[in-house]
C-alpha cells in the first residue's frame, strides 16, 4: 500500500500518514527541500541526513537540460548519481517552462520550449516526460502539466486546464505500461477559478493516480485567493491518497494548508532565505545582516536544536553574511532546513494528540512576537 | 614545554615533534587550513573536525577589520567567537598589508594602510598586532613583519630586514609583558639574498621566540630560487623550536620543506583550487569541469577515504560545477583539504619510520602520472 493515513484531527482537516517508497517511508506532513539540479543548495547530503530530510525534491525539465538523462542513465537513477538513497520526487518541470513565456509554444501534441542554459529548442511531450522520470527512477513523479501562469485569463485557464487534463491522461497511460515500482501524482490545475478546480479535481480524480497535487498557487496570489482556493478545493480531494501543495511554503501557508488536509510541502524559500541572510525562528524571521545582531552572542533561535544553534551565535552568522563567505550559505540553509523539518514534525506530533488547532495558534502567537 | 622533537628522520633534515597548546596538541609536520576571516571557506567547524584539521589559521588584519577587536574580545577570543576549540594560529597581517602598495606608508614606528574594505585608514605599531592577538586569544601569534614584495630591491629587502627586526623586538618586549598562556613565532626575511636570510635567523635567533617562521617565499619566485632559500635558510634554523614555512603550499613545496625541516605549512592553494574546480589526487591534480568528467563513475580519487570520495562521483562533482552549485564548492573543498591533512599524516608516518625519502620519491612519481 503506497499511502495510509494514520491518524486524522478530531477538531480539523488535518491528518498524519504515510508513504511507502522503494527508498523508504515518509511520514506525512512532510516538507521537501528542493534540490533543482540534484542538490539542495548549500547542504551536502549528509547535512541532509544529519538533519533528517526524508525526500528531496529533483526538477525533470533542469536535470534533463543539464547533466542530461544518459548520463542518470548510466548512474541507474538519479538516487546514484546524486548519492542519496531516500526518496526522490521529481517535479515535471512544467512550472518551470510555462514561466518562460517566450518561445515556449503549446500544442495537445506538447510543449516546444527553449533551453534557458544555452538556447537549444526542445519538444516535450507529456509521455516523454513519464519516460524521462522513469529513467530517474524518481519514487513520486509528476505529470507534465500546463500552467497559464498568473495572472491568467479564464479563457486562458480554461484552455490550459483543458490540456492539463488531456496530458495527465497519456502521462497515465505511459507510467501504467512502463513502470511497476514508483508512484505517478496528478496535478490539479484551474487558476483562482472554483468551478475549473472543482472539474479540474473531478477529471484527474477518475484517472486513480497514487496521489494528487494542487498546482498553480503561491504564484502572486493574495492570502486570501491562497486561502480561498486551498479551502475550497482540499477537502473535496481524495481521502486515501496523499495532497500535495506545490511551492507554497510560509509557515502560514502550510499551516492552513494542513489544517485543511494536505500532506505534502515544498518550497524554495527556507534554501533562497538562507542563502540572503533570512532565517526562520521560533519569533518570526530573523535578517541576520541586520545591524542590530553585530554584538549579538545568542544563536539565530535559542529553542532550536540544529548545528548552527548549538555552535554559532548571531554575530558570528552576521559577521559570516557581511564578509560573503560561502559558509553563511551553509551555516543558514542547516538552521533552516533543520527549522522547517521540526516544524513538520511538530505538526505530526501536534495532530497525533488532536491538538493541531491549539498548536497553529500558538505557533503563528510565538511567530507574530518577533525576535 | 611548548616543542618536542618526537623523532628525526635518519636519512634527511625531517622530523616529526609535537606543540603543545592551550588547546591542544597538534601533531608536526602540519598543514593549517586557512580561516583568513575566522572560518575555512566553504567547510563548517564540523567538517574540519571531521576532517581532522587541527589547527587552522585567522589573520589579524581582516578580523581587526571586520568584524573588529570590540567583538572578538567580547566572546572572549576568536575560538568563542568563531565557534572552534582547537588551536588557533593567527598572521599579523604583515603580508596582507604590503601586498596593497598604494596608500601603505611605512615608519620605524609601525605602518600606516588603508582598509581594503572601506578605505579608512589605520596606523599599526607592532605592540598593536601583539595586543589585537591577545585579544584573539590566539594560539600562537605572528609578529608583524615588513615584506619588501616580489621582486625587491637588494635595498628594499635591506629596509624592510631592518625594520622587520627592529619591529621583532618591540613586538616581543609587549608579548613577554602582556602574555603568559599562548605562543609568540618570529618571522624571517631578507627576501632571495642568503646573506640577509642569514642575518634575519642571526638576529631574531636571540630573542627566543618559541617559533621561527619563514616568510617572504611562494610569492612568485622561481622554483629555483624557492628550493635554494629553503635549502639554505632551514637547516640553520634552531633545531628545538617549531619551523613554519608561511603560505607554500604545492606538495612539491612541502615535500621539498618538510625534507629540510619545516614543521609547519599553511597555505590558501587547496581551499581556492577547491573553489575553482580543481582537485589533488594521489595521481595529479583533476579539473573537475573537463568534459572527459561528464560520465566518469569514479571518485575523485580512487585512493581517497573522505567523505566526497565515497559518495559522490566525478561526473556529479562536474555537474554541480557546471551548474555553479555552491554544492561544488563545499564537497571539492572536503576533499582538497583531506587530501593535505591525509598527506602530512603520511609525512608523519614515513619520518617515523625513516622512509621520508622514499615517501617522497613515491609520492612524486604517483602524482606525476596523471589522472
Amino acid at each position: 500500500m503506497f499511502f495510509r493515513i494514520e491518524h486524522k484531527d478530531e477538531n480539523s482537516g488535518a491528518r498524519t500518514g504515510e508513504i511507502q517508497t522503494a527508498h523508504g517511508k515518509i511520514e506525512t506532513p512532510i516538507f521537501m527541500p528542493v534540490g533543482t539540479a540534484g542538490a539542495v543548495k548549500a547542504l551536502t547530503q549528509a547535512h541532509l541526513h544529519e538533519i533528517q530530510a526524508q525526500i528531496i525534491l529533483g526538477n525533470t525539465y533542469h536535470l534533463f537540460l543539464r547533466p542530461g538523462i544518459e548520463i542518470i542513465k548510466q548512474f541507474g537513477g538519479l538516487h546514484q548519481f546524486a548519492g542519496w538513497n531516500k526518496p526522490i520526487l521529481t517535479d515535471s518541470g512544467g512550472f518551470q517552462i510555462f514561466s518562460i513565456k517566450e518561445n515556449t509554444r503549446v500544442t495537445e501534441e506538447g510543449v516546444r520550449f527553449k533551453s534557458h542554459i544555452d538556447g537549444s529548442m526542445f519538444f516535450l511531450k507529456p509521455e516523454d516526460a513519464v519516460d524521462i522520470q522513469n529513467v530517474y527512477n524518481s519514487d513520486i513523479q509528476m505529470v507534465l502539466d500546463y500552467f497559464a501562469g498568473y495572472p491568467a485569463t479564464l479563457e486562458a485557464d480554461r484552455k490550459a486546464l483543458d490540456i492539463t487534463h488531456l496530458w495527465a491522461e497519456r502521462a497515465r497511460k505511459r507510467f501504467l505500461e512502463t513502470n511497476k515500482d514508483n508512484a505517478q501524482f496528478a496535478i490539479i490545475q484551474g487558476g483562482l477559478h472554483t468551478d475549473l478546480r472543482e472539474e479540474s479535481l473531478s477529471v484527474l480524480s477518475k484517472m486513480d493516480f497514487e496521489g494528487y497535487a494542487v498546482g498553480g498557487l503561491s504564484v502572486g496570489e493574495s492570502r486570501e485567493d491562497f486561502e480561498r482556493i486551498v479551502t475550497f478545493i482540499v477537502p473535496k480531494m481524495l481521502e486515501n491518497k496523499p495532497r500535495y501543495l506545490m511551492g507554497s511554503g510560509t509557515p502560514m501557508e502550510i499551516l492552513l494548508a494542513v489544517e485543511k488536509g494536505i500532506d505534502m510541502f515544498d518550497c524554495v524559500m527556507p534554501t533562497r532565505n538562507a542563502r540572503n541572510g533570512c532565517l526562520f525562528t521560533t519569533y518570526g524571521k530573523l535578517s541576520v545582516k541586520n545591524e542590530r545582531y553585530k554584538t549579538d552572542m545568542q544563536p539565530p533561535d535559542p529553542e532550536c536544536s540544529c548545528y548552527t544553534c548549538r555552535n554559532f551565535s548571531r554575530a558570528y552568522l552576521r559577521h559570516l553574511y557581511i564578509s560573503r563567505e560561502i559558509n553563511a550559505s551553509i551555516l543558514n540553509s542547516i538552521h533552516n532546513i533543520h527549522f522547517y523539518l521540526d516544524f513538520m514534525s511538530k505538526i505530526r506530533y501536534a495532530i497525533r494528540l488532536n491538538k493541531f488547532t491549539e498548536f497553529k495558534t500558538k505557533f503563528l502567537n510565538d511567530f507574530g512576537k518577533g525576535v
